[in-house]
């Protein structure tokens, strides 16, 4: 399963559907951040946002992991997340698909 | 000099300016963060005020250390900084007043 190949095409697909992912969860991170910034009332708040953003900044690194031998589970998770929809992903083998959808436990 | 007395009167005194050059620096600390949280554009804006928050938690935890053996220094330096002034001082012995000025490098 992991050592299929991406055709060409495949790959020009999945860096879009990547680069949509990673630049719409970066957005409604900041967004966030800032809703929660805009919050801070004590010391306490700021100092947990240190936290926060150390949590977010990893789980995002973490979770956009662009190598091939990745991509079945990135996709996956991305899948049940939410964060993208199946049809973004039409034009990958068959193969592919069933093993993103796998992935995704769903 | 580090082993000086500090009169209950003293310790009141410096009770006050400490505590109140405390929450004083943790305001305009919490003020200059939300500026810098909303002035965030780009990601990389954001994962900065991780270390900005590290930063500011450490500088202030080191910075105000309430043990008597330390108070010289600690008001020396907010002196230093402009965070307090020698008037809200008086009440200390002359000595630690010398002291605390000396400490400030003034």
């Amino acid at each position: 399963m992991y050592g299929e190949k991406w055709t060409d095409r495949e790959k020009k697909i999945a860096r879009r559907v990547f680069d949509g992912a990673v630049a719409e969860e970066l957005a409604s991170t900041i967004a966030d951040f800032k809703a929660r910034a805009a919050a801070v009332n004590e010391p306490e708040d700021m100092w947990a946002l240190e936290q926060y953003l150390r949590d977010r900044r990893r789980d995002i690194d973490r979770k956009y992991d662009y190598r091939y031998s990745q991509l079945i589970w990135v996709f996956g998770q991305l899948l049940r997340e939410g964060r993208i929809r199946e049809e973004q992903l039409a034009g990958l083998s068959e193969e592919k698909l069933n093993d993103i959808r796998r992935a995704s436990g769903r």
